[in-house]
């Protein structure tokens, strides 16, 4: 747990929030990306040793698009930047922490994640994230 | 806005939360402060350049504890590090953002704070903070 790589939100559309969100930290998002296995569009802006991700559905079964309908526009998780995820995940098991996916698995922006339960975090969804290097 | 100074997270017990937060960060919580004026007792986690700050509320009209009986726990706010909140103030009215307290006040860990309206910044309660010198 070495920064908070990113926080992640929840938006209906990409294409306004991207707008917003340059108003907003006063620089436009560095990269788009589609991940089709989570049925999500996302976008990233640089903030100093931060980013943000918005999250645009792609799907309506997607778990953002049920985030959305549930609890509308809004914060999804915060990511934590981990130097060895399968080290991480094991600590934090045995922590008593329920880790989602115990295998690691492919992420945005270049990074294998794992997310935990928020039942066992305060009711926040947390992901891990070790860039791929 | 140059960096995520903290996130803020709602919590039922900050001394049951301060040992789940520090299990996962691995790091003890390194001070406690209560903020009247807003009904408030946090405590504070290093995370490399960033911060975690929990929030109990210290009675039941406090917005934590309003926050708490409406969504449960979780993230509550988002807050970035500004070099002269009084300029960013300003400067996020000109964009079209709601500043909910056009006066920075003093807000907990030595920061003058701003907030930004939810209904804004897709539905993201955002903070600004400038550290007191």
């Amino acid at each position: 747990m070495r920064k908070i790589e990113h926080i992640g939100i929840a938006v209906k559309s990409l294409k306004e929030s991207n707008e917003l969100f340059e108003k907003l930290l006063g620089t436009p998002a560095y990269k788009e990306e589609e991940v089709a296995s989570e049925g999500v569009k996302t976008s990233f802006f640089m903030n100093g040793p931060n980013k943000i991700e918005l999250l645009e559905a792609t799907n309506p079964d997607s778990p953002i698009a049920k985030f959305l309908e549930k609890k509308g526009e809004g914060i999804h998780h915060i990511a934590f930047d981990v130097e060895d995820i399968v080290v991480e995940i094991e600590r934090l098991k045995k922590e008593g922490f329920t880790v989602l996916n115990e295998m690691p698995k492919k992420g945005a922006d270049n990074k294998l994640v794992a997310f935990l339960h928020p039942k066992t975090t305060n009711g926040v969804l947390i992901e891990l994230c070790q860039e791929i290097k």
